[in-house]
């Protein structure tokens, strides 16, 4: 079942009605990452989301305890309005959940990061095919030897990019149409040969589903909101907790309101 | 004296030989407002910053204690390389020094923001006459009734606007510029009639230097980086410290390094 209203979805996901996937639901609306971390790693996360705006765009955070978001929407709750969770404990996953009502602690801090979802809109707008969008599948995702820039206990970790493949006319407009969002990821951070950034097999993901990638078309990579993800595995944090990939927040801000 | 060399303007200060405004030293180079507070009202005036970004866009920030910088500049001293500085305790101002050596605590984080000396780079370079520097005074900046969004200790405050005026086909080029340059402040909030943002008299800035509006022109306004020592005077840290406006931190990155 598709939803239209984003308010509709975040309450069927409240009740724990809707609990797969939400790309191609609430079309036109902003989906986030999350992060969550205690309140004496809050500092440094968004330190290193500063250091590493391409790949960790701050959309919402909240102050300590906080769980309603403000102006992604009003009155989200971080705790229930995301189909899926992942609590990761010093750096290992240690369960999936639906909720997080029994685990909230009052020192939590929620972050919302930008997501490539919100381009991707623009670029089907503009007549560009999205490769994994019309296979179907979760877009291709990549560890790289790309280093992020540390902050505090955040050390150096790789960024985590997505992939998209073009022709070269396509690709010169998906970088003209994506640098206007710098707040889901801005232009791309490199196209060509995946071995340049590290990238061995570009048919096995790290993360998500492989594409096809035509003769004549070029794979072009965005820095990606797993990133944080890989960076709390190298950081270690006593408990990080994040949504499941693919199964984001969905806030009531259009996808167009991020294009500066 | 005219620096042309960003490394020797900042010996310079540090070594208190030069202590005056740093407008057209450096050309070509960033200039940043300086914000330092204690690290327990650092998460949330980084909070502040995420939220009001047209304001307060953070161009590098360190971690407790540290002062030395990474990316703005390599290994520049916040304690040394600014020419004056203005020390507030609960929201007063306290005293202005020219080194911040005696008085540095361990707990100290410090924020260097995005200052609009950056795009009037561009705009001159562009052929548009920027009325301050043609008149060879600070740029005008006013309080305003428009509030920034609060974070944390840090209350909902009036954003701190500076103004430009330009006949209308100016005022939109300088529109198209600025916006490729949200890390220093963006496209302008505002045109038109001061009273609509709660400016009684646009003659009387509120700080820096009123300038010639001619007959055909326009004043249009953008986010300044004094929002902050607005923000300060009204959440009173005990204690916050800051660059007397005009007296800039000056970095090795260029302007045009800042457009997206």
């Amino acid at each position: 079942m598709y939803y239209k209203s984003s308010i509709e979805l975040r309450e069927a996901i409240r009740k724990e009605k809707f609990k797969t996937q939400t790309s191609g639901q609430a079309k036109g609306y902003i989906q986030a990452n999350l992060v969550v971390l205690p309140e004496n790693w809050a500092f440094d996360f968004l330190l290193f989301a500063q250091r590493n705006p391409k790949s960790c765009s701050i959309i919402e955070a909240g102050s300590a305890g906080e769980y309603l978001t403000k102006y992604i929407a009003e009155n989200a709750d971080v705790r229930t309005d995301i189909p899926k969770y992942r609590v990761f404990k010093h750096g290992e996953l240690f369960e999936e959940r639906y909720n997080l009502l029994d685990i909230w602690q009052d020192d939590f801090v929620f972050f919302l990061l930008g997501c490539s979802f919100s381009f991707e809109h623009a670029l089907l707008e503009a007549d560009i095919e999205v490769r994994h969008i019309s296979e179907n599948v979760n877009v291709p995702m990549y560890n790289t030897n790309i280093l992020c820039r540390e902050a505090g206990k955040f050390k150096a970790s790789p960024m985590v990019v997505s992939m998209r493949p073009f022709i070269p006319n396509n690709a010169i407009k998906a970088i003209e149409i994506t640098r206007d969002y710098p707040s889901v990821h801005g232009s791309p951070i490199y196209f060509g040969n995946p071995k340049e950034i590290g990238i061995e097999d570009i048919n096995k993901p790290d993360y998500g589903d492989a594409v096809t990638i035509r003769e004549n078309e070029v794979p072009v990579f965005w820095a990606c909101g797993v990133t944080p993800q890989k960076a709390a595995m190298v950081a270690k944090p006593p408990v990080m907790i994040t949504h499941v990939p693919g199964y984001m927040f969905v806030g009531d801000i259009k996808d167009k309101d991020l294009k500066i």
